[in-house]
């Protein structure tokens, strides 16, 4: 990620969702609980499936096919407010077979400041907790929506490519 | 309930437990957001099936019973704060076959005040949602800790026999 | 309400706001914890405050005016299950000086079934919890608003109107 | 922390908390939602401050010092599941004048295995964010409680010492 921490919305390779804060999230600091960005980073996840073109619930019920969190790390940088809207940018960083890891910065979208920033490491299993392949259909779609947005932009794409070869 | 709202813990028809206020729980007003209330009315019910000699666990696991929420409601008294100490106050008021009704206080330990008071309304049913009798094995441990409890004190057993009947 | 349960979205006297169910926001029934319901509630009363035309973050915080949840109460009919989509419906049911009484559906949007119905009572303080009257600028934005729809449709506001003033 | 991942409760310098699995923090996977794991290590913070001989409460109302959080960290390794029985162990990594570290194990207390570990950094800072110093009283009584413990085994509080004072 970027040394300055702040930045425009306009790269490529980031998914995009927006959400409101709502008053239940704070805490008596009068910010936002620091553990609900990690439910961000979640809600992040599960529109990047919806913009590829799939549902994480129908990849779950039909393909058997579960993203298990194995790793969550996030940084705070400034704090989130109640009713501010919030920008959940979601990257896919790391796409292996059995593998993956995505990356979110949670920005204050009216003045464009990076709150956190993380990271979430995941295991494809079925629902008994087994290791498994990501389903060929949706990593195709994946696959296709980034070199799509690889042919409009900064995604290096020969890179995950190789990735989700190994 | 009494009208005076604040009570000591001395009767004999409540199961108790208590917990801690979780700095989570709070919101920007400085105390506990109140849709944890109805968390803590969870913890209750589950500590009153324990101090009957079953756990709700096991009965949904090996009787495919579960305790659909179908009603709830809270009312509230004064703010719990971080780090209070809580007592769980929870009470079997209807206990049919199909159906179980539980009423709930919430005291604040260190002054046995009133914090607030509610309810909950359940049918049983298995995990696809069907409706379905209370097992027969935990109604009997449910009634025999009630019996125990009326033989103590001021359970008025009567009623609740009758109702298990139903 | 009505007796029937289900209904259109075409009523005039109800706010409308959607969201999508979050996984966090589920439990291993599968469906979502009954809890949530009443936090979606806050969801709606702040979006009602956003479409009358005010913000009810500057209320508590220029006007020092809180609405402090004093009575919730919510009545299950369907789950709701992870990534629906739901229309939270609130309704000013009751609006007097000191204190507001709110009606709310909670409605999968993609097929109109209502899931659940509730209601929540509050006071107006200041933030030391004192009780103090809805500030006279943002009770004549609801007022207006409430009047608009009127105009527009069903709600009887000359019961509203008269409620406001005692 | 060890390789091997699971671990005997001897340990001399880890504080020890329970907490039993509530069914409000499980998820449609039948497992406990990953960001609640963070919400168990604020549990272990609040209860590492009241085995050291203060109250992290009263630190914020009477001190204005805050230990907000600027980094977190968990890598999970077996779920937790509703009902269970889970031990905190909370241990400070970093005590230095204007930030900390500390550094977690959630285990299932009925067979000891490891869940998940993690760490969490923060900053020290006034209510109003402002960077301070952790007041001196509780820095006094977190260091002779750490001495103490050194004294009864292996805690290394030459290193702390030193940390304490920079």
């Amino acid at each position: 990620m970027s040394a300055d921490g702040d930045r425009s919305a306009g790269e490529y390779d980031w998914f995009e969702t927006t959400l409101r804060v709502r008053y239940a999230e704070t805490d008596k600091m009068g910010v936002v609980y620091h553990s609900n960005f990690i439910v961000w980073f979640e809600v992040g996840r599960t529109d990047l499936c919806r913009q590829c073109g799939f549902l994480y619930r129908d990849m779950e019920l039909e393909d058997d096919a579960h993203l298990m969190v194995v790793d969550v790390r996030c940084r705070y940088r400034r704090p989130a407010r109640y009713d501010d809207d919030i920008l959940v940018r979601t990257r896919v960083a790391d796409f292996a077979r059995r593998t993956l890891r995505f990356e979110y910065e949670i920005v204050r979208a009216s003045t464009g400041e990076l709150l956190a920033e993380g990271e979430t490491k995941h295991v494809v299993t079925s629902a008994e907790g087994r290791p498994r392949a990501f389903p060929a259909r949706q990593a195709g779609l994946v696959l296709a929506r980034l070199k799509a947005m690889a042919a409009a932009g900064t995604l290096d794409v020969e890179q995950l490519d190789g990735t989700i070869k190994e």
